[in-house]
């Protein structure tokens, strides 16, 4: 069985939705991706970092779906990184009311000994220093390195994160980022850009609208399920995310086919996470319905046409 | 062979795009909606009008294309319609500068004799009352009639246009227009609103983000072909709807599964369509070019995966 690692927050949110509001609950990037990568066959573990207020009975819940915590260290007297947000009618786009970074903000990661030799890293938005140094700190370089990021470290740390993105195999972002950090307006363009800078593999995250995987002249297009109703978007991306790592290290394949597999397995999973507020819906998933919505996606975007 | 009849404007189009603007070129729904359909094996003809300033020529590259041009009234006193645009930068949006309806303001169409029994009907964008008048003189209900029609007549003729919808067995429309026509934001609910008004097929288009067929609760989506380029949108939505028209009258079929390899082939028109200004790209375009981007329709939307 693949190793996979995954870095990233750990995290309390407060979520605003036209559809209602939540206190705070469990969220975080490492969170999303870790339990949609425990839908496949993999050893997981992840590396954050929470405070004292934490509950034991979120990291028991994650420990319950074989995910390793005990790379998530426990900052006894600090606080657990908090983001509240509200998002607009359209739920494309949202403000964010509250960010109190607390213990992340002097996060020093440490990766447990059992995870040096992990065969696949997720690299889950935050900071590019954190995301550095759990590359350093891994022993023999992994079969993939995945890495999601988003517009703050461009505007930000734009250099430690560009020497991040030239270590790693593939780059998830979404289609306004790519924009940004390449200076290109078509996406195609943008993937040759981004490409150029490290990546062999570019993913680029279009939310409804789908998904777009680019290597070597090829691309792939997976769709976003549409929906009778989107609930809650959060999670989504990272969701998409953590389905895509978790497909390729369960079946321990990395050619482009088997990446597209990744890319539609990671659309499915995230179809389910944004019909209920924060995690609710991915941890009561079954595997049954995701066969279900893979069917779907294979009606929604199959075709039969002559080519002679 | 089918016989394909299409209504919709002949126009002299100027567009202003961020790579260059055209003085008066050959534009219209109609125009647009032929040269797609022209790629097909069946016998076309348009109803529209024209001034006497409408050069012969235009005429006659039709007719060289197999498209009968014969219900194109020419009123010699009168001048064609006019219509100027200026996209924005992002190509999505755009202001129009000049409308001149001229000719189009009375216009009565009028169907030749020899397609008043025609197979495939399509009612390209025009006045809702238009598009009442040319199915009321067909004297045998086609196999299929499609309807494209635009938010100008929701706002102002919605009442005429309601009436037509209820006759059509094809609605084509965008996204925003979908929205407005259902009161309902999410698409997947706004087909179910707008299959209540009459369509038992609609088609959604969400142009550089593909296009969604909807019918009895099935779904298929078409994305656009990623390009490196676009150039003019111009004619991008006429074009897919002259190839899904095309498509299924060349191949007589009306299934589901037919609509969408349809869906396929007019996302497939509508990439070359961009790719120039105006019609000079679909005046100018190989049957050997289409294959090979089918091919590509091809390998970017299809995987394999185990459903088991």
């Amino acid at each position: 069985m693949s190793k996979l690692l995954i870095v990233g927050t750990v995290a309390f949110d407060a979520i605003e939705t036209p559809f209602g509001k939540t206190d705070k609950i469990l969220g975080g990037a490492a969170t999303y991706i870790s339990l949609a990568a425990s839908q496949f066959d993999v050893q997981s573990g992840i590396v954050s970092v929470v405070g004292g207020d934490f509950p034991k009975s979120f990291l028991q819940n994650l420990n319950d779906r074989n995910i390793d915590t005990s790379g998530i260290e426990i900052i006894e007297e600090g606080k657990t990184f908090f983001w509240s947000g509200k998002y607009h009618n359209d739920l494309n786009s949202r403000d964010t009311l509250i960010t109190e970074l607390n213990v992340l903000a002097d996060f020093q990661p440490k990766v447990p000994d059992n995870f040096k030799d992990t065969d696949f890293l997720m690299l889950g938005n935050l900071h590019p220093g954190v995301q550095m140094s759990v590359i350093e700190q891994i022993s023999i370089r992994p079969k993939l390195v995945v890495l999601d990021t988003m517009n703050f470290w461009m505007d930000n740390s734009l250099d430690e994160l560009l020497e991040v993105i030239a270590k790693v195999d593939v780059i998830t972002i979404n289609d306004e980022e790519a924009r940004q950090l390449s200076g290109e307006y078509s996406l195609v363009k943008a993937a040759k850009v981004i490409h150029k800078m490290g990546p062999k593999y570019v993913v680029i995250k279009k939310g409804e609208h789908g998904a777009l995987l680019f290597h070597n002249g090829n691309v792939f297009f997976a769709p976003a399920l549409p929906l009778e109703e989107v609930f809650d978007p959060t999670g989504a991306g990272d969701t998409f995310a953590g389905g895509f790592i978790g497909f390729l290290a369960s079946t321990q394949d990395i050619s482009f086919e088997n990446m597209k597999r990744a890319v539609i397995s990671g659309s499915n999973l995230a179809s389910f996470c944004v019909e209920k507020f924060g995690t609710e819906r991915m941890v009561n998933l079954t595997n049954v319905e995701i066969k279900d919505r893979l069917k779907q996606f294979k009606e929604l975007t199959q075709f039969d046409i002559e080519l002679s």
